[in-house]
């Protein structure tokens, strides 16, 4: 009998939102609006749709396994050097790789409670335990962090904005934190949302990649870029981290089309801007559309919103699927009566709206 | 200081190779033909580019997961179970993810000497020792590989036809190894090349699956598909094997624009007729020319050809690319005098042929 690895038949397997078409056709639906995944509800960059169109003649050859120009792109943007550079497959390959370099058996790893997924997931294949440390207001407690550290902790998983509560932790407790952090520690600071964030406390992680051997900071083409269907994420470590998860990744982990549209989409500074500026105001419809509604939120840094609705969260998720609108139940974060909603576009935002006053 | 896992730093990164941008500006060629990537010289079907064109609404979407428009087309093209698929960002992904399931330090896989780098990649990465079993004839010799099985093996890997020699065994020595091989035993059968053989004995191993609980069959879009650069492989195996592996992929691990392109694809009959076509003429132009130059051969059921230059294959590699042509040089595969070419159009064969008379 074939037998797996001890901790691999405990791993739980991801279960796929529902495809829009499975909802349409189930439900009888003509318009169902997701507002459950965060995807950015402009689209993308037509700049990266024309580039997408100009490369359909190479697409039976292998992608750049360096993604040397995009690399070059990305080294003039952020002012890093290529070597402290790593591209992924989704930032969800680089947390993998993070895992699979640094995590074996015994070793522990903290992860805040609650956060994205994934984490968890990555340390456990690897035989790691992870140590979830309680969130204070909703929002990472560093303190608690760093009191949670023992000698068997090896990583420690951030992420600033956090999925799914929105919230940050400053620069300045960002500094202090890695600074007394011991230097055989890694410490990942996952930055999907970084680009929504408008208070100026937010740190700038990415110029202490220089200073700091001990941190990598992840950073994604999802979000705000809008290219979440191509998966194409970022690490920025130091080059002797970059090396290592280097000699363990595929040779051809990012597909050439993700590659040539994040190229495209990273000039393209007006589409971004429109996408800010959508959250932005969407944020503030969805805040006062709550206040009126008499229900408590958590502020946002990022492009969704955490609102509690003081019901199952399951039963309203279902509820609003029969309005056609699609969001995440809080019970699968443990916030059984809070609903993750996608901040989307005015319509999408008020559509929305009008179903969850329905559904209340 | 902070420590990788041991087997970590003795991996070895992989080495990309030039893009041909960057041979061209080095070189100062105008034109230059790559026939080192087993890429399908004709491109890809049409209707795999308009697919990708009629989704350009959709790219900042996430993926769909389960990828269930394409398992539904390839349940139906294969004659399979959905649940007897898995697909991944490259049939190297699914390699990864065969040895992160089964295999723990202390365990040995039977890897054929020479073969596709990937298997060995993945083995180490798990804390596992490939254990090298020599071909006969250029061709994996089954009853060495069962000779070589001891209490520790744990994975076998076939690669047929063999990468890099183009080599096939039959199916009924496939049969009998697996009736022989012990059920703790999984064999991995990579059949990226499958669709380019013509020899009546080669396996119809997907018959298998239903009979054995200890196989699984691994195939791609990369090869006659023409889609390497979008990232799709995939793999059949019963569900239980399948069940393990998508416990530990990426949620969204195989891109949309893969997903929409490789659905399109597999309807293209024409497409696919006219790639063998070209691969069989090319084959023969070759051999008669290599026959032409008194040049030993390996004939071959995939779509490359290892010859013998009787030289050193790094020098060869080097004069062909200053012609403007890139192969491989067998040096990487322990085959120093040889090179490897991927068949390609008459005229990309035609040009190797030239270059290769005046650099010989």
């Amino acid at each position: 009998m074939l037998k797996p690895r001890e901790v691999i038949p405990k791993m739980k397997p991801y279960i796929p939102g529902k495809p829009i078409g499975d909802v349409k056709r189930e439900l009888g639906l003509q318009n169902v609006i997701k507002l459950a995944s965060n995807e950015n509800p402009l689209g993308c960059s037509p700049l990266a749709k024309k580039a997408i169109s100009d490369m359909m003649g190479e697409l039976a050859i292998y992608p750049d396994g360096n993604c040397t120009e995009l690399r070059q792109a990305m080294v003039k943007k952020l002012n890093v050097k290529p070597e402290q550079l790593i591209f992924g497959n989704g930032s969800d390959e680089i947390v993998e790789l993070i895992s699979h370099v640094y995590i074996e058996p015994g070793d522990q790893a903290l992860i805040g409670n609650v956060t994205f997924s994934e984490y968890q997931a990555s340390v456990e294949l690897m035989g790691g335990q992870c140590i979830e440390v309680p969130l204070k207001n909703h929002t990472f407690d560093l303190d608690a962090f760093y009191s949670a550290i023992t000698d068997k902790t090896k990583v420690i998983w951030l992420c600033n904005p956090n999925n799914p509560t929105g919230t940050i932790y400053s620069g300045v407790k960002q500094l202090e934190f890695i600074d007394a952090v011991p230097k055989n520690i890694l410490v990942v600071i996952d930055e999907a949302y970084n680009e929504y964030t408008d208070d100026p406390s937010y740190p700038e992680s990415i110029n202490l990649v220089d200073r700091y051997d001990n941190i990598i900071v992840l950073r994604t083409f999802s979000k705000i870029y809008g290219l979440a269907s191509l998966r194409l994420g970022y690490g920025i470590a130091n080059p002797a981290i970059i090396d290592l998860l280097n000699r363990i990744r595929a040779p051809f982990n990012v597909n050439s089309v993700a590659q040539s549209a994040a190229l495209a989409a990273l000039e393209d500074r007006d589409f971004l801007s429109k996408s800010k500026q959508n959250n932005d105001e969407g944020k503030k419809y969805l805040y006062a559309a709550f206040d009126e509604m008499g229900l408590e939120y958590i502020p946002t840094q990022a492009n969704f919103i955490m609102v509690n609705v003081d019901r199952d969260s399951r039963q309203i998720f279902r509820d609003l699927l029969t309005h056609g609108i699609i969001v995440r139940s809080g019970e699968i974060f443990k916030m059984d009566n809070w609903i993750r909603v996608t901040i989307g576009t005015p319509e999408q935002n008020e559509a929305f709206i009008s179903a969850l006053k329905e559904v209340l």
